[in-house]
This record gives C-alpha cells, sequence and structure tokens, in this order.
C-alpha cells in the first residue's frame, strides 16, 4: 500500500499535506514517500524471508541517490545496467558485492569498472561478451564472477518495448549456447560462471509467466547437469496504474520459492517498478483551461512530456488525483496535456476530474519508477525537482534544473 | 542537399572523413555541417527573396548554441517555446525584435522574461493566456505586441503526435473566437495583437495543407475585415528520411507567394527540421555482433534510445550508413539497437547492411533535428557530445556529460 491518500479532503503524503509542500517546491515536482519504498521493500523481503534472497533494487527504475540510499539502509543491492549506474550504487555506498551488472552493450570501459570495483556479478547477454569479460579479466589479472543470462521464450501480457523474455528479443542466450558454455568450462579461464539470469520484462501482473521462465530453467539445470551458485530471476513485477490486480509478494514468493525446495540455489531478485513505482507522484499545477467550441476540454499543466514520457511513449495510464479534493462539483473530462509543442504531449486524455481552475495541483501517480529517469531537457526545459518525505518531513532530494544548465557544455566556435 | 556524401569510400562530413572525427571524439557523438545549416536556411532565404520574410529557426527542432549562432549570423531570427529557448536566445545573441514564443502553457515567469526582453511578439494559444499576458502587461507597464495562434483545423499526412493543426488538437484558437478577439479591441488594451499565427505540424511533405491552411487564414482576414502586420505561417516543411519526396523550398515558395500578392503583410517563417534535420548524424560504434539461433542478426551499438527516441517514440526510420564503405560483401539484415535494458531500445529494425563487425561506424542519418535535443540519462548514460565541422574542421559544440553529472544536485539527506 503507498501513502498518498486523502485527509481531510487534502492529498498528502504520509501525514503531510501535499498542498503545503507545494508552498514549499516549486511545481513541477516528483515527491516520493520514504515509508512506501520501505515498505515494498520489506513486502518482498518478508515474503521470501525463508530462503534469504539478495534483492538487488533495479536502478534504471529509479537512481535517485536519496532512493539508492533508502533501498540499501534496508540491506538491498542494486542491479545496474551502465557504467553510470554503476558510479551512483559506488557513489551511495553500496557494498560491490550486492551489485549485478547485465546490459546487452557493456563496453569495455564499463567492464573494466565493474571488475576494479569487484562487483558480485555480470551478467552475461552473449557469447561474445562473454569473450570480451574474459579478455579484459585476462589483462587485468582477474577472475570475475559470470551468470548467464538465459532467454526463456516467454510470452508476457505486457507493452512490446518492455516485453524481454521472448527468443526473438536482444537479451540473453539460448538454451543450446547457454548448454555450450557451461559444458566448456575451459573456454573461458578467466570468468567464473557461477549463475544464471533470466530477466522477461516489466510490469507483468500474471504469475504464470515468471513460473514458465523459472521451471524451464530449473529444467535445463537438471537435465543439462549444470551446477551454479547462484539463480537471479530478475525483476517485472506488475504494480497498480489503473483496474490491474497485481499479485502481491506474498503470493509470487508463495509460487516461486516451492520451485527452489531442495535445491541449493540462492536466489536473486531485481525488483524496481514494484518498489519504487507506486512510492512516488508527480505534482504539476494547472496553467491554463481551454475549452474547444466542441466542448472539449484542455488543462494545461506546468509538466509535459519531457518530464514524464510513459503515456507518450507506450500509452501507459497514470491516475490523475485533485490534490485538493474539497471540489463537489460534477466531474468534467479533460485531456491533461503539457505546455510542450507537439500532441504527443499528454499525461491523461479524456479523464474524468473535477472541475479544474487555474492553480489548482494535480498529482500525477504511479511515477515513482521510470519517470524522471526518463525525462529529458526537451523544449530547452529544465528538470524538475525531487522531494523525499522523511518522517514527516519533505526534502530537497535533487534540485530542479535552471536554465544556466541548459547550456553547459556547450561551446561557440569563433566567427561562425 | 546535405553534405554527408562518401569520398574514396568513407563517409564524410564536408570534406572531412567521418573516420578520422572519429579518433578525435569518442562515440557516441552528434556531427554536424556547419554549410548544411547554412545551405538550408538560404534555401528558403532565396525562394523567399521576393518578399522578404522573417524566418524565425524552430529551437525545440536543435538548440545547441553554435547550431543557433549559426542561424542568426545569418539573418535568421528564432522561434521559441519556452523561457528556456528564451534564454538560450537571447544567451547567443538573438536580437530579440527578431523572436516569436509560442507555447500552449507559458508560465507568469516566462511571460514576464519575454515582456522584459521586448521580443517582436507571443503567438498567443487561448483567450486564457491573452488575458494573462494582458494582466502581467499592465502591471509591467508595457504593451507587448501578441499573433493569435489559429487552428486552421486542416488534416495533415504526419504522426498524429507531431500533427499540429486539427481542432481537436490543444493549439490555437478556433476562427470565431479569434475575431471576437480582433472586434473587441478594448478588450485586452495592455497588448497589441498585430499579428496572425498557424503551425499545422512537423515534417509534412505536400504542399496541400500548407496552402488550405494559408488560404483559410487570408479568407478570414478578409472576411472579418482584420488588419494585420504580421502573418506567421509557421514551420512544418517535410525532409527526406527514407523514400519521402518533399517538396523544395523553391517549390514551396512558388506556391506559397502568389497569395500574398498585393497584400501588405510580413510573412514569417518557423522552420525547424528542414534545415537541421539533414545537416546532422548520429555517430555510433558496433560493440558487439549478436546472432540468435533463428538466424536473426543484432549490432548492438554505443548510442541507444535515451540519445535518439524517435525510432521507439514516432516509429520514425533514419536510414543507417557504415562509415566505411569497403566492405563489397554481401548486405545481411540487422537489428541496430542500442545498449538499453528494454525492447523499445532501437535504431533501426531489419535494416539491410554490410557484414558488420565489432568497432564499425555507423552514421544515423538524418539526425540534426530532434534528436539530441529529446536526449535523456535514461538507464543514468550521460548524454553525448555535439561536434561541428566548420571550415573544413571538427569541433566540440557540447562537451559529453561525465558520471560526475549525473548526481548533480542530487542530496541524500542525513540518518536514512
Amino acid at each position: 500500500m503507498h501513502r498518498f491518500t486523502y485527509k481531510n479532503n487534502i492529498l498528502h503524503c504520509e501525514d503531510v499535506a501535499i498542498s503545503d509542500i507545494a508552498t514549499r517546491f516549486k511545481t513541477p515536482f516528483y515527491l516520493y514517500s520514504h515509508d512506501t519504498l520501505v515498505d515494498h521493500f520489506v513486502k518482498i523481503k518478508k515474503a521470501f524471508r525463508s530462503i534469504k534472497p539478495l534483492i538487488c533494487f533495479s536502478m534504471k527504475a529509479n537512481s535517485n541517490l536519496a532512493v539508492l540510499k533508502t533501498m540499501i539502509s534496508q540491506g538491498a543491492g542494486l542491479d545496474v545496467v551502465s557504467g553510470g549506474e554503476l558510479y551512483k550504487a559506488i557513489k551511495v555506498g553500496c557494498d560491490p558485492k550486492k551489485i549485478v551488472y547485465a546490459s546487452v552493450g557493456k563496453t569495455q570501459d564499463e567492464i573494466k569498472d565493474a571488475i576494479r570495483h569487484n562487483i558480485l556479478f555480470f551478467n552475461v547477454e552473449s557469447l561474445a561478451e562473454l569473450d570480451n569479460i574474459n579478455n579484459i579479466a585476462k589483462i587485468m589479472r582477474k577472475r570475475p564472477l559470470c551468470a548467464i543470462r538465459l532467454n526463456p521464450d516467454v510470452i508476457t501480457d505486457t507493452h512490446r518495448y518492455i516485453s524481454t523474455g521472448k527468443s526473438e528479443n536482444k537479451f540473453g542466450l539460448d538454451f543450446t549456447t547457454a548448454e555450450y558454455i557451461f559444458k566448456t568450462p575451459g573456454g573461458y579461464p578467466n570468468v567464473k560462471i557461477s549463475g544464471i539470469h533470466i530477466h522477461i520484462g516489466s510490469q507483468i501482473t500474471e504469475p504464470a509467466p515468471f513460473i514458465d521462465a523459472v521451471q524451464k530453467v530449473l529444467n535445463f539445470i537438471d537435465s543439462a547437469k549444470i551446477s551454479v551458485e547462484w539463480l537471479n530471476i530478475g525483476g517485472g513485477l506488475g504494480i497498480v496504474y489503473s483496474e490491474e490486480k497485481p499479485q502481491t509478494a506474498d503470493k509470487f514468493a508463495k509460487k516461486i520459492m516451492p520451485l527452489f525446495k531442495g535445491r541449493k540455489l540462492k536466489l536473486i531478485l531485481e525488483p524496481g517498478r514494484f518498489i519504487a513505482g507506486n512510492s512516488g507522484v508527480l505534482i504539476t499545477k494547472v496553467l491554463y483551461i481551454k475549452r474547444l467550441p466542441s466542448g472539449k476540454k484542455f488543462a494545461i499543466v506546468d509538466a509535459g512530456m519531457n518530464d514524464l514520457i510513459r503515456p507518450s511513449l507506450y500509452g501507459a495510464y497514470h491516475e490523475i488525483l485533485s490534490v485538493n479534493q474539497k471540489s463537489k462539483s460534477k466531474n468534467q473530462k479533460y485531456d491533461v496535456v503539457g505546455p510542450i509543442c507537439e500532441s504527443g504531449d499528454f499525461l491523461a486524455q479524456d479523464r474524468s476530474l473535477p472541475d479544474l481552475k487555474v492553480g489548482h495541483l494535480l498529482a500525477v501517480m504511479g511515477a515513482g519508477a521510470y519517470c524522471f529517469t526518463m525525462s529529458s531537457n526537451y523544449n530547452s526545459r529544465p528538470r524538475v525537482s525531487e522531494v523525499m518525505v522523511i518522517k514527516g518531513k519533505p526534502y530537497m532530494v535533487k534540485k530542479a534544473e535552471t536554465y544556466q544548465d541548459l547550456v553547459r557544455g556547450e561551446i561557440v566556435p569563433r566567427g561562425i
């Protein structure tokens, strides 16, 4: 359960009225609930407590340092996908032995950095990459651990952009190639292959694809008589954006844990959206109400697709709540749109909302994952601030960019 | 014509081998041709020379200061859509009397800044905005110029996200409301309404929608007996990405200029993509080649959807050229994908390319507009550098971000 709820008709983050927070911080801003982040992490930890998995928070969902610190203080590790994420993970004090690193395109420098930091292991996505890591490790006189990412070829009911476990996707290795690797231990003498990784996608609400994928991997381990220490089953647990009825952590654990019975496999989980998604909202203000002759209404707000691209990119649904619920007037239909000069700039379309006025505060719900991390400076808009409520107080955890930030690093050669 | 051509089987930017540029600048990087930018601007200027329009380069297409400087040195003004763009326009030395400002969501601060800088005019998108500008102007004791943006309700054959001239879009005002404004001169005493603006969308390759829209506006001016100084017909001229056969500037001018005959209207044009689109490319390097058991091949490159989101967001086609054309081997089909952890991260799908090897340089063509401006730090990837070839020499015009840039402004509160 997230902690964005109405009290006395005002939307609160934990026990703090968001209307009060908005007097201190300029809209738009992202607002996170520390309590909710912790609660979601603990729910997974408790659900799986009997097998004590390593839970690596997926940084690509939200890489704000305060969010990461919240996670590692609870004992989490981190799932990184780039040198930049590794940098932030180390910066925030994550134990490198709790860092796993996946990506189909790890560069030489990224691999060297990760080996130097002694991360737990690489999730290896191709034979070429395994070769590459092996060669770099040889030069560095190290022997890093690797997990082979398997592509289990399962069907998931999610957006095609975030489905990653079908055989035609760019991710992971097929079972035959994986078996070849495991059966050729001398082939990669400078790495230790000690795990298997799968990650079938994101925002998956049903248990079936997970069970299917894990079962396929276990069958592979058994039939090919493979010995590994770690099984990393990735992330992908769906959350409620609208009418979804996703599985709870408990139900998910009850389906997954029996599969591990009698096996000496250490489990890794990589939740991102499940923890952060509903732990954050985007607070935005109505700038203008625009009525078309057809009767259609636009609420033009101060947040745009540069701040939150999911509706435009994935057709994603985000619930929009009015921070002030006092208005008892009949709801009306609005398109909630940003100031950006294209029709793709919308946060919600044809949405029933209370009668909106200029200055009205709105909360875009479910904005804690894959929102700030994807934000850009499109239309030369400085990126917004991030605020976190911690023990009843709002803290700025990232300052908004300024106009000066927009020209950082730009150089105009003379005479042009 | 753009100046990215093969010489001795090496792709050049003007007279500089891109393979040489890539030894000096780390991939991926955006590469612009100064000559091409100038040439495209001059083409429009010449085509319309008999009526001497004000050509305001559309900054949302590319807001790099060196690109902007190139434009204003040629006599261009700038079309801005935010306070950030206005900041950059002033910073680079654009004459404020050549700045026009459109956006459905101008904030109080943005309007104040623009009035303070004495820009040419606001393109006004709604009655509420006109009221707002009028009120702010009163307080500032100024009388800024405004153009009314009309929504001409024309159909354009372009992506729905970048079509902006249909009546159901958030942009502009209907004719009836516009007439009300023009006929109520006392209604907004603190602004001077001196122009009409239209902008029907982007990447429109046919002349018909432009003619249709302009004709509708002229009919409106005549029938409502309206007197305005300026007619701003926006941008939207399409370019060649693949098989398009867009109109040339000359042909466009020949269709548009006769409509202005015998009228004392000053013309404004707002080209963006037409000038910048084919003046830039994204240079990227192959990191891995991955073959699936099905035979499908991925070229995994070091640029991802965070660097160039158009294929993912709009389903946009960008031609991909091998910088080195020497390979005479039979072409093969590749998906050219980035290192980002989602299936939406692709630059090209099922594309016929020469036999690619690790380290191979590729040029993503038509990447001068709506590419760098939309780039993000998704997956904690620092944004890449921008390089411009000027008179035979490559100059860094924006430095790549560093890992340190990724944590700028982030604050971890104590004790969490």
